[in-house]
C-alpha cells in the first residue's frame, strides 16, 4: 500500500476494537473522523473522550489523537492512523458557549448543528418545518469558527444548512451524505445544496450507509462510483471525497440509541421500519477498512486519473484539514 | 524590566482582572501558575477555564495559556504572561482516572493530591491522622506522571507527601509553602519534606501568604529572603522558587469557600481564626505583581548572586517546567 498519498474516511462510528484498529492499518487509511456524541451530554462525552484516550494508551503502534492536518502527514510517515473527534450532535455543548472551545482543546474538530431533530442551533433533516439558524445557533458557529471546528451539517435540514453556509466565515462540511439526484433519501442532500457547498469551498464525504446509497446494501460499486463522477463534474473534484458513515460490529441497539437517544416514548425507525429496525447489511464490496482500494479501483475504472483519485480518496480533506482547524486567522 | 531572565510565580489565586494582568506585565512577570480548583467538581472546573478562555480572548495582549516551559519563553519573547492551570484538590477528577488525562489535555499542570482535608488521593495537613497515599492515589500518580501533570503537596500532611515522593517515577512539587523551622506552621513543612524533596529533583515555592510567614502580615523583607538563604544553604539552590500564594483583590467570601467548599456546617477558619476570618492584609513589600523587583533587590541584598537570584525567580521553576509538563519518556 502506497503511503505517497494520504487516505482519509471523515465519518465512521464503529464498535471499535483492537481487530479494527488493525484493519485501520491493513488499509492503509491514515485519518478517520470518528463520532463521539450522539445525544451525549457534556460530562457523557468527555467519558468517551476518556475511552479513546485508554485506546490511544493500549494500541500506540496503531492509533493517536489527530489534531490538525500535520497529523495526518505523521500518520503516513510513521504507518499510524490519526484518529479525529466529531459529533452528531450539539448536545455535549448544552446551553453553553463556552464549552465550543473547551471542546475544541479536547480535540473536537466537527460539530453537526443538529442531529435528526430540531437543536438548541438548527433544524434537523427529520423535522416538518426548518426554522433555519437559532439566536445561539449563530453565536455557536462564529464561535466555531474562530477556534477551529468545522460546522457539519450532515443530518440538517435544507434551509439550515444553506443557512449555515452563509453565515460561517469559513468553509464548512457535509462529511458523509449523497446527491438526492442520485438516491432521493431524507438525508440526502439537493443539487442546491450542493452546490452551495461547493462555491462556499465546502467539501462533501460520500457515504456508504446502505440507506443513503442506490438499491441500499445491494448498490453495486460501478454505481457508487459512477455517482461520484457526476458529482465531480457537477461541483468540481477538488470539493469531494469518503465519508463511508461505516458502523462496524455495533449491535442494532446501537441503532436503536441513535434515533431515540432519551427524547422519545414511540421507538423512531429513522431510515428503517418496524420490519427492519437494525443496522442494514454493508454492500459486499465495503466491509470494513480493508477495503478502501475496492473505491480506488472503481473511481480509476469510471475515468478519473491518477491525481483525481488520490484528492477524492484524502487529499481533498487533508487540505480541508489544514484549512479548518487551527484558530481563525493563524 | 530586563528580560533575558524568565519570572516566574507558581501560585496566584487572585480575583482576576485587567488592572491584575497589566500589574503582571509591568512586574515583568512571564508566566504565573494559577488555581482553577478548590473544590470544583469536573464540569464547574471546566466553567472556570471557559472563564479564562474569555480573559485569554479579551486580553491577548497581556495573556495566553501556558501549556509547556516554551510557552514561558514565547512569553519573554513577546512581552506577555503565561497562564498555567492547577488544582489545590483532586475534587474535579472526582472518582475518574481517565480524567486526568482529560485535564492535562485542558492545559492543567498541577494538581494538589489534597487540600485541607483527606481527599480520595491522599491526607491533607488539618486531619488528625495521616494514612498516606490510597489505592486511588497511587493510580492516580501514575497516570499524572506519564501524562505530565505535576503533584503538588503544598497542602498535604507530611506522611503523605512523603510517600508521594517515593511513589511518584516524576520529581514534584510544593508550589507554596515555607519551611516551618522558619515559621511553624501547618502548612510549613518539616526540614524531612524539604530535604527529600530536594533529594528527589522536586522544587520548592515560597509562600508570601501571611499565615505563612515570620510575624505574619509584618514580616520584613529581610527576614524572608534571610530563609531563602538558609534553605538554599540546606536543600541546594536549584530546587527553590517562588510561589506567592497571591490571593489579591479577593472579597473575604473566597477564603470562606476556600476554607469550607461544601463539606462543613460549622465555619471552618483554617489559618485564621473567628476574630480574623478574613484573608489577612499583604506584607508591605509584596502587594501585588509590580513588587517582584522587592525579592529580587532582598536576595542580592543577603548575599545571593546574580545567576543565584535569576535561578530563584525564574530560572529553576522554568527547567522544572520543560521536564514536567510533557508525557513521560518524551
Amino acid at each position: 500500500m502506497a503511503t505517497t498519498q494520504p487516505l482519509v474516511d471523515c465519518l465512521q462510528y464503529a464498535n471499535w476494537s483492537e481487530p479494527i484498529f488493525r484493519q485501520m492499518r491493513d488499509g492503509g487509511v491514515h485519518a478517520v473522523h470518528v463520532t463521539i456524541a450522539y445525544h451525549e451530554c457534556f460530562r457523557e462525552m468527555v467519558l468517551n473522550i476518556e475511552n479513546w484516550n485508554a485506546n490511544f494508551e493500549r494500541y500506540p503502534d496503531l492509533i493517536f489523537a489527530g489534531r490538525s492536518g500535520d497529523d495526518v502527514r505523521r500518520a503516513m510517515r510513521e504507518g499510524r492512523t490519526a484518529i479525529f473527534f466529531g459529533f452528531q450532535n450539539p448536545s455535549p455543548i448544552e446551553d453553553d458557549l463556552g464549552l465550543v472551545e473547551i471542546c475544541h482543546t479536547l480535540g473536537v474538530r466537527f460539530m453537526q448543528l443538529t442531529y435528526n431533530n430540531q437543536s438548541l442551533l438548527a433544524t434537523g433533516c427529520y423535522e416538518n418545518e426548518d426554522t433555519g439558524i437559532t439566536r445561539f445557533g449563530r453565536q455557536v458557529i462564529a464561535e466555531m469558527n474562530r477556534v477551529g471546528m468545522v460546522v457539519d451539517m450532515s443530518h440538517s435540514a435544507e434551509r439550515s444548512t444553506l443557512e449555515a453556509m452563509e453565515l460561517s466565515r469559513r468553509p464548512i462540511a457535509i462529511t458523509h451524505a449523497n446527491p438526492d439526484w442520485w438516491h432521493p433519501a431524507m438525508r440526502n442532500k439537493s443539487d442546491t445544496v450542493l452546490r452551495a457547498l461547493a462555491e462556499s469551498g465546502g467539501m462533501l464525504g460520500f457515504s456508504m450507509y446502505p440507506h443513503h446509497l442506490q438499491n441500499g446494501s445491494g448498490c453495486t460499486l460501478e454505481s457508487y462510483c459512477a455517482m461520484i463522477a457526476g458529482a465531480a463534474e457537477r461541483y468540481g473534484v477538488g470539493h469531494i471525497g469518503i465519508g463511508s458513515d461505516l458502523c462496524q460490529d455495533q449491535p442494532d441497539s446501537v441503532v436503536t440509541w441513535m434515533r431515540n437517544g432519551r427524547w422519545t416514548k414511540q421507538l423512531d425507525f429513522g431510515e428503517g421500519s418496524s420490519a427492519a429496525p437494525g443496522f442494514p447489511g454493508q454492500p459486499s464490496w465495503f466491509r470494513n477498512n480493508r477495503d478502501f482500494g475496492n473505491i480506488s479501483g472503481g473511481l480509476r475504472k469510471v475515468g478519473f486519473s491518477e491525481e483525481d483519485v488520490a484528492a477524492i480518496m484524502g487529499g481533498n480533506w487533508l487540505r480541508f484539514y489544514d484549512e479548518s482547524f487551527g484558530a481563525e486567522g493563524q
